[in-house]
């Protein structure tokens, strides 16, 4: 049986794809704002982010059956990213956008790690 | 606060480094064995096994707050891993250790997903 | 000094992220393919050019002085993979487009190579 | 022909694999430390080198013919890293292993960048 990748998967390994980018982007934005910005928390936050969401693109690439999970997870990390550019942003146009892009990724990352049945190991 | 990895969670990190290593020249070693080694199936559980593992250790070395969902992940792609590893060896020494080696990870992923608090996103 | 991704890097950035995703999703359709398609030589070629172009990506999104090394690379990548799935093709539409897009992504990243100082290490 | 990693190349791989630990466990450390450590240049280099170390690992583990030349970029990001951390380490142990490590990994790296024939890309 052929992986088929539909119009609701395509749309969230794009999600991921663009908001691992501009997380990469702000990553890097931030540690030359310095003070809270260059934080550990805040770093973790992006690049956490950042990871994941490159790891549920390629799941969801390779049609794993584990992508739900993999999904699940980055939804979370992007909700915290999401949440903690918005905290920090202050009118700052890439970081607004990255909260922007990370709110949009985790929207369509609860929906991935929610409709889809996981098959078990044994097979 | 520095984060502070303890031995545990060091373990863990070796861990899962060595199972990505492992994960990815096996994945290699089977496409030369063709056969349904060289399956989408096959190829998904261990990419998918290697991939998590990388995440699960850098989220460790960061000292990243999500460690512990990306470790509950981690432990179920090394199960995943470690039972098609398992139906498939029939004797051949890589396969083999790749399943022991799956095995351990899944064993310390499961106790770091376990045991950390996560903190609330909100600060 | 702040990083400054101008429209050309920007266009090379998208070719290795759109690369990249094109490249993991061919990977697993040649798996399903068999036959050569899933030979260790065709998955390495696909799977090295997937790594390479996400490494690309990343470090020109960083601002990181070594971009251009890593492009070089990426580029030599690209045209190996370019090469390899018109040699397999015969007509198959992913595995086209797939060439396609390895040919752009070389072409941009030689590009990157190119026209890029890379300043001393010693600071 | 079976891929097989000589004792020279597992250790490449094995160096490679403990480089790109200790720069995020570094990375990290560097940005608790503030000041010029969690600069973007200095946090550039670590980065930079944790991912090209991974890939460069990854390329042998996989057996792909174009390993040489990630090792050659991975050395260049080596050596940078190194020279990088020893200027701002100041008797701060984990940079100080970090440095170390660095060049043991780029040592190895330009062995196998040096000592590797490429195959061409038509076959």
């Amino acid at each position: 049986m052929p992986h088929k990748i539909d119009s609701k998967m395509r749309e969230c390994i794009d999600n991921c794809t663009q908001c691992h980018n501009v997380c990469v982007e702000t990553a890097n934005h931030c540690l030359g704002l310095g003070g809270e910005h260059s934080s550990q928390h805040h770093q973790h936050v992006l690049l956490d982010c950042a990871q994941i969401c490159a790891a549920s693109a390629d799941f969801m690439l390779r049609g794993s059956e584990l992508h739900p999970r993999v999904c699940g997870v980055c939804a979370e990390a992007c909700e915290r990213c999401a949440q903690d550019c918005e905290r920090l942003a202050g009118g700052d146009e890439l970081m607004t956008r990255c909260a922007e892009m990370c709110r949009r990724c985790a929207e369509s990352c609860r929906q991935m790690a929610a409709c889809r049945f996981i098959a078990p190991t044994i097979r």
